[in-house]
């Protein structure tokens, strides 16, 4: 699709809210240049482009800079902003707010505008009379507690996930004799086929040993009898993404690996249960440690419960024993606890789950339990 | 695969050389964080990761940092540098590096390091004694001109892309009644059954109005008899990208798409004729820029006629008006040159090809004359 289920209505909403904030960080304007940011409050996708947003109440005002590549993508997805065309976006955009009012506090946002960018934007005297105020995380911010439509987005991602899963073992694709790669591969077609727009990041099939590895990537391993085979992956819908996990064993499981997977469910339950607006994020990641630590495998649990998902596979909040943050009323996250034992094999369970205000709903549903294939 | 292709030898000799270039900088290291670079200088392929280089020839003091998921995988891929285990790597090895001698002078790459990064790295006196150096472009220039093993993997993903775009032709499936989506994901496939690890960009195909939209996204949109069909598309191989274009007509062409279409491919030819080690980059545009001007369609023609290409879809050097640069022997860049009529549609013709001493050998093949389908 060239333009974005996004509508204008919502963009203009998004935009009222960052206008809201700027002045508790004693900024008159924004010009946001993270692309994901970018899309967020205006519905446009490409490959380069800022919006400046003023405080106050007149939208019509902010604007969206992008070069000539995109003249006619911009005016589709973001009729509600007046487009300036130049590729260089940021001085575009900084340009223009030099000349609509005096000495304009303009801030920045600091985690996307790189020390080149910025000393390129500082030099000579390009900026006029504006002074750059570096802000972090306003928009991520806002971008946390997502509307129904965004958690609709999320939720159908996670359908197409969870019925791809099914899918292939129900062709019994998951055996011994098949390569990670092939598995993978497999597993990301019957993600397209059910609509996803695209892959939500590089899909993790780990067999065996190398199911210890909490990040790997599919290697031309065949599965064997026995294995432990660890399947993490997601698909994207309208941009929104979803993220699971689930590790099956080929053939009748070993003790250990019983054990490991067993410690690993209960925690993830834990961790889900203690899901809730207004729960602090540390304490959610506490409730599954907890399990695994009192299990003795600690040390072989080495990240964190969660993260935030929805336009990014990885974005705020994070859910992890140094998080500080609390988890907001419709807040998309997962979680998925692990153990991984070098040389032997690992396991993760996760799921993606929307934050209530009572607790959370889980959008992925594909069962928990060990499965045998 | 959890290692890649890339072997010690050929990343000691890539550190090597960027370790030749320090002292030019005034610096005495460099910590590079830029992900694809890190790759390059050290083949490990994870999220997160930044690599140590010391300017002299003891390349025993190199490092590379990344954080606890990669554990093995650093070991594995990067058997040759000693791994510092920590979440913020550019802090981790700036602290080795303050350890190592009096009061020295790191490079850091101005264009990888956010603002909010820096403003991190340089709180309270976490530096040390260190001296921050911002360089720019040291690692892209180095990876400008690429091995033979660079210039196989390169040409592989091509071979997998013209294959790719054979069999889908002969098939039929470019035909009226398909949508751009589906003809897309055709492609996909097609690409991933040939041994690409990836899709190198999102997949272009835009059919009649929307071929005017040099960068269009596929939609449900379906293609009608005398449509213009441009696909602009690419594989990963081992790490390395391809990118070709090509544009084609359903039915019979009219007059203005045949015309379009002959004018590009002249102006294309003309640019790849120009290819050769010390061409500057400017002139090479030129030479395709000058036949599209002189036949009337200098305004639809609205980008750079190339890019180089290699671990990224689009890195150095640019070919363009504004281009400042020479050619290198062993580039290996893209030329496509493209005429784009709104709401009418529109041509582009592009190539992956290696520059030579003498000239340039382009690693896609596909038949560059009109195709009716």
């Amino acid at each position: 699709m060239a333009v974005s289920h996004i509508s204008l209505p919502r963009s203009t909403t998004r935009r009222s809210a960052l206008a809201a904030v700027l002045p508790e960080h004693g900024a008159d304007a924004i010009v946001v240049s993270d692309l994901v940011n970018v899309r967020y409050l205006s519905g446009f996708t490409g490959s380069n482009g800022s919006v400046l947003v003023w405080s106050g109440d007149d939208r019509d005002r902010d604007r969206i800079a992008t070069d000539g590549r995109y003249t006619e993508q911009v005016a589709a997805q973001s009729p509600g902003l007046d487009a300036i065309i130049a590729r260089d976006t940021l001085a575009a955009l900084l340009a223009a707010a030099a000349g609509r009012s005096g000495s304009p506090r303009v801030a920045f946002e600091a985690a996307a505008v790189t020390v080149a960018q910025f000393h390129d934007l500082t030099a000579a005297d390009r900026l006029g009379t504006i002074t750059l105020v570096p802000v972090r995380g306003l928009v991520e911010h806002l971008r946390e507690s997502k509307d129904d439509a965004e958690v609709a987005a999320v939720e159908q991602a996670c359908a197409i996930a969870d019925q791809a899963l099914e899918a292939l073992i129900e062709r019994g694709a998951v055996r011994p004799g098949r390569t990670e790669r092939e598995v993978a591969r497999e597993l990301e077609w019957e993600m397209y086929a059910r609509g996803a727009s695209a892959i939500a990041f590089e899909t993790i099939v780990a067999a065996g040993p190398n199911s210890a590895i909490p990040h790997h990537r599919p290697t031309g391993a065949v599965l064997e009898s026995g294995d432990l085979v660890k399947m993490d992956f997601g698909a994207v819908y309208d941009g929104y993404h979803s993220d699971m996990t689930r590790t099956f064993v080929l053939g009748e499981p070993q003790d250990w690996q019983r054990e490991i997977h067993g410690v690993v469910q209960t925690a993830q339950e834990a961790g889900r249960a203690a899901l809730a607006a207004g729960a602090r994020a540390r304490e959610v990641d506490a409730a599954a440690r907890e399990i695994i630590d009192g299990a003795g495998y600690g040390e072989y649990y080495v990240h964190g419960l969660g993260h935030g998902v929805g336009l990014q596979i990885h974005e705020a909040p994070p859910i992890g024993s140094a998080a500080t943050g609390t988890l907001l009323d419709g807040a998309t996250v997962t979680v998925e606890p692990g153990i991984y034992l070098p040389g032997r094999g690992g396991v993760r369970i996760e799921d993606t789950l929307v934050v209530t205000g009572s607790g959370a709903r889980s959008l992925t549903h594909a069962p928990r339990a060990l499965r045998i294939l």
